[in-house]
């Protein structure tokens, strides 16, 4: 069998993740907190199966989880927006990610991306039979040159793909950067598909810029968001889209055919976990800004040097003072010899950048973060 | 924004579900039980996210469920498959069914389906730029007119696509059609795709002839079956596909961008559920043919004619003697006036079938049989 993804091998999560494993190396790879959900939310998905929710749940969601993400949606960007019509839940972003790509993405199309670019993107674009337009972010401050956006435009855009806060950088959209991108919007057919699945990871008092602020914007866009990334359960596979009515109406024809539904129980906790719990997520930011700020004291020693970290939860260090050498040779290196598992950047960009960056997550505990920095430091 | 399905509206199951609600109507048309999956199945998805299981589960499926998996298949099949190149676990088989479809199919191409045919396979194909070449299976015996078939392959045909127990129908492919499948696409590129959701589900000591049990087919045959069918948990969505290594490599390639992975605790509840209760699904036939034989004797008094029903949990009924219109529009005034929603044909079949029948599910309890039954009866 010939295969339609010449490019794609197994992601390079998997890769690490299985790495990791085998050679015992503390996972700092692929993201995801080594720490619990709430106590709560995981007694509610039991509470969920003994109430006999262990049917079909609706396919676009259950409405009491839908109307939770539409208040919340007010309370934090001061949208309204329709639980019954704009919102759909997915089994995970990558779910939403992928059916917002082939509800809208033609053949022959193509779709601008900002690279590094997180790597379920181009797949799912190539299998429109559309193409990936790819243009690099400014090093080392991951922003997105709008000159080069304006000249990359052509009548088959039909797509532009942001994601803020950024994976893996951690930068972070301004109200400006939205602005910019309106105004080459305005007028043309392109919808904008926003990967916001860190929005309530954003840290020194920043705010973060969600689409769904901007009026204009948010007319245009899909806005994708995780379960998994707010609550600290990534295994879960919850997360969902929002976007305009008639966006949303497309969208769910390919989700019904997708997933059709996700797990039924965890739709019913978070639906009471959200009503229970209103400032869960309001407490993430300094989380994980105590866990940043310490990773970055505990690294302070090594021979890495610490790129800005304004959101998400990963860290780039540059290794260049250790090893002069690609990022996938060291990364595989560090995983085998060095004893920690991390991401290097060139999965996530067309052309290998010459950067010496790995990506290293902190959503960890205090004791994965000493043991990894304790083997980073010797290096 | 212009649709790309525009045959596509919601799908019949979520529209009579939300009729059956609104309508306080005996619900016997999407299929799912009213019955819960066992009590120690869902004790070990407690125990499993109280044991930390709350982050991504391998892409592909945890190890020891595909483990389960590889043995069941051995047991049930008599073939030996391989847990890590085989086997991939999915967001329920309508997850299994598109990623089958999207890594095999491509723009072109056609794909056999055999009317009626379950909803999700020809938008899955159309997403592909490919063609659905549907033939009506024979009536009322839903068998498969290989004649029919020989003469709709075409060089474009890539895949073909077989469904048993068939859904609607519960129709069961013999040992004798797969060997008509066999010969037929012998030295080709046609790669078959088969939706055995039901397996486990046949009648009257007959065997399922699962595409597995032949060698031939096998080598060149994606298989795709379903937990939520066989542990009473259709809203817990786990599937998963089986097919030779190459073709999972493909497969795989496409399940890690549309969803990654499936909830985690479940998949570690199933792998410890098979291995302590490894009996639970060779009760099934028993246990779903005592259904369909009460629910058979509860339509006796009724003006409904029973189609036989070898496998599944759907009965077939020809509404004829009470009405002589179309199926979507006496489904339709039956949910609203006549207390019980079901599934018309029409949805499943390119051209409008001329038959009167409509799909009952029997996988309920007997109070919700019993309150059908009497509806049905007073037709
Ligand atoms: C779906 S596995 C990848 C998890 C993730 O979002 C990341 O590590 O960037
Ligand atoms: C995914 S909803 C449809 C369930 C089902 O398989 C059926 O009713 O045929």
């Amino acid at each position: 069998i010939e295969t339609k993804l010449p490019k794609v091998g197994t992601t390079i999560f998997s890769v690490m993740s299985q790495l990791a494993l085998e050679h015992k190396a503390v996972n700092l790879g692929q993201g995801f907190p080594d720490f619990e959900p709430p106590q709560a939310l995981r007694e509610a998905v039991t509470r969920a199966m003994a109430e006999g929710r262990n049917q079909y749940a609706p396919g676009i969601g259950l409405a009491p989880l839908r109307e939770q993400i539409a208040l919340k949606t007010e309370r934090m960007y001061g949208r309204r927006i329709s639980a019954d019509t704009e919102i759909t839940v997915t089994s995970g972003a990558t779910e939403a990610l992928f059916a917002a790509i082939a509800a809208v993405v033609r053949s022959g199309d193509e779709v601008i991306v900002f690279d590094p670019a997180y790597d379920s993107y181009e797949p799912a674009i190539e299998l429109q039979g559309a193409r990936a337009v790819h243009i690099p972010l400014t090093v080392p401050q991951f922003a997105i040159d709008w000159q080069r956006v304006r000249e990359a435009v052509t009548p088959k855009t039909r797509m532009i793909l942001i994601n803020s806060p950024h994976n893996p950088s951690g930068a972070v959209l301004s109200a400006n950067d939205l602005d910019e991108l309106a105004a080459i919007v305005r007028d043309t057919q392109i919808i904008v598909l926003s990967d916001e699945v860190y929005e309530h990871i954003v840290f020194d008092g920043a705010q973060h810029e969600s689409v769904l602020r901007h009026a204009e914007l948010a007319e245009r866009s899909i806005v994708v968001s995780s379960f998994g990334k707010t609550y600290h359960c990534t295994g879960w596979k919850l997360g969902y889209a929002v976007a305009p009515k008639a966006l949303s109406a497309e969208f769910r024809k390919v989700h019904q055919y997708l997933t059709f539904c996700t797990f039924h129980p965890a739709q019913q906790a978070f639906a009471e976990f959200m009503a229970s719990s209103p400032e869960h997520y309001l407490e993430l930011p300094a989380f994980y800004q105590a866990k940043r700020d310490r990773f970055r004291a505990l690294l302070k020693p090594s021979r890495l040097k610490l790129i800005d970290v304004p959101g998400g939860y990963f860290q780039l260090v540059d290794y260049s003072a250790i090893r002069d050498e690609p990022d996938t040779a060291f990364c595989e290196w560090l995983v085998k010899q060095g004893g920690v598992a991390t991401i290097p950047l060139t999965p996530f960009c067309e052309q290998a950048p010459n950067t010496r960056l790995l990506r290293l997550c902190f959503a960890k505990s205090d004791a994965t973060m000493d043991a990894a920095a304790e083997r980073l430091c010797k290096l």
